[in-house]
């Protein structure tokens, strides 16, 4: 049996970033101390979630790749021999820097694995997400990541409502998904839509699991900043789309989760949705 | 508010072509006295499901369109002032005939509305889903056919695995997307994979309403026939994937649901996924 397993590191983000570190490294040492293999933070931990506004200032938190973090961090993967997912907000070196949304996977080796470049950037509603002020959309494709144990993507948030983004990365190799995210409710919708739009948000990434007979990890954050309250509910899902295992919404979480790989291979003979979709679309984003 | 209302038509298949059409028309009036302006039907309701082995002698049951049954049902339709979804297995005029497994849709004034051939063809499990035995790859792109209530597609069974047919439907403009289908549980298999079969299915069809902001209405059959138990449980959903109404898996059952279509323009501000999309591939299937 082929077996991974995953780590995701729920958390409230606040304003000291040194505080955040510290968080994020105390939730990956306690999923690797019970087994976890490859963790993920979400999406912007570092930070609170500063896209809801518009502040020039904010860009004071970009890092240029590798940076503090990734060393930092990739010391940790180390040490722990686990294969870490990191969400960076990056700025490029070029004398007139580009700005990205990334997320960096590092190695049991330390050393930077690979690195994704969000290329859906909300906009909307812009007193809550408005990431176009500060991304652009990313420019490296939907990359797959050999890790030792597995083949995985790291898209990001808001990649996350787009069949096509989970599909080019199934197509390209991906076993599992991450997707860190930082995506909550706005406490002036009903409850009832808010219930709706959790909901949804479950459904369309287990979704993805089924339509290309995959694993899917989101890690989201939690706690109220702002107008949003993050709802936590960090899963994993099988290639049935069942949920294996989900956090609460509205505190701290570390999830620690078994996926037996050997079920891709089943069902994709039982249900080759991959292989006989007509419609393909193997080129890369304009 | 602009608003309309489905009727799926859930029902047994028999041996008799003749008992099933006035089955047909039975659940048809039912669902029209019941308010239903558009009335969808299973997938090649007029037979047992033949795809279960490989058998010649079954391509007697081809109609070239228009055909008996769309002469029937296109006055059915006049009469009742309604639009009809059915499912044709379709043989071509052409010398060397081609064969098609196709949607028709027949408008209030009785006549063709329009015709979809079905794309995504099974061939797994092959005592099951031989479908390549039966039916050529639909070659009329994803078509959407105006009602004089709203823009609809009517893919077919299978096509409700692959987000990519629901999202060229939705991008042509199709606001409900129906399902005609034949879908069932292998009595093979275990209780634990059939359960998780069938929310599988259902949450891609919820999600293709998520991802495009539309309303899907599936419409199955029931029974048993050989080594399928056909699961019924029809459903139709909203742009949130939220199931407005539910049939039961193991009998005839008519459902009657209401769709409020503004829900669609509201979504497309709150959720622009349909616009915000990076990944294009409007061309049509090879």
């Amino acid at each position: 049996m082929r077996e991974v397993t995953l780590g995701l590191v729920q958390m409230s983000c606040g304003p000291t970033r040194k505080k955040n570190l510290e968080k994020a490294i105390k939730g990956i040492e306690d999923c690797a101390g019970r087994g976890a293999q490859i963790i993920a933070l979400p999406e912007l931990f570092l930070a609170p979630y500063f896209c809801q506004g518009k502040d020039p200032k904010k860009f004071e938190l970009t890092e240029t790749i590798p940076c503090p973090t990734t060393e930092t961090l990739g010391k940790l993967a180390e040490k722990l021999k686990v294969t870490l997912i990191v969400s960076i907000f990056e700025k490029t070196t070029d004398t007139k820097p580009h700005f990205f949304n990334s997320t960096i996977a590092l190695g049991p080796d330390g050393k930077i694995l690979g690195k994704y470049r969000k290329i859906h950037i909300p906009s909307q509603p812009p007193d809550l997400y408005a990431e176009d002020f500060y991304f652009e959309s990313g420019d490296l494709g939907f990359p797959v990541f050999e890790t030792p144990l597995a083949k995985i993507s790291a898209l990001i948030c808001y990649d996350q409502w787009f069949p096509e983004a989970a599909r080019l990365s199934a197509k390209n190799g991906a076993e599992i998904i991450f997707y860190p995210t930082a995506i909550g409710w706005d406490p002036r919708l009903s409850d009832e839509i808010n219930k709706a739009e959790l909901e949804a948000w479950q459904t369309i990434q287990r979704s993805h699991s089924i339509a290309n007979n995959i694993f899917i990890a989101a890690v989201n954050r939690t706690g109220k900043e702002d107008n949003l309250d993050f709802w936590g509910t960090s899963f994993v899902s099988d290639p049935y789309g069942r949920v294996l295992a989900k956090a609460g919404n509205d505190k701290a979480e570390n999830l620690v989760v078994k996926c037996d790989l050997d079920l891709i291979a089943y069902m994709r003979k039982e249900w080759p949705f991959l292989d006989e979709r007509r419609i393909r679309y193997d080129h890369l984003p304009s």
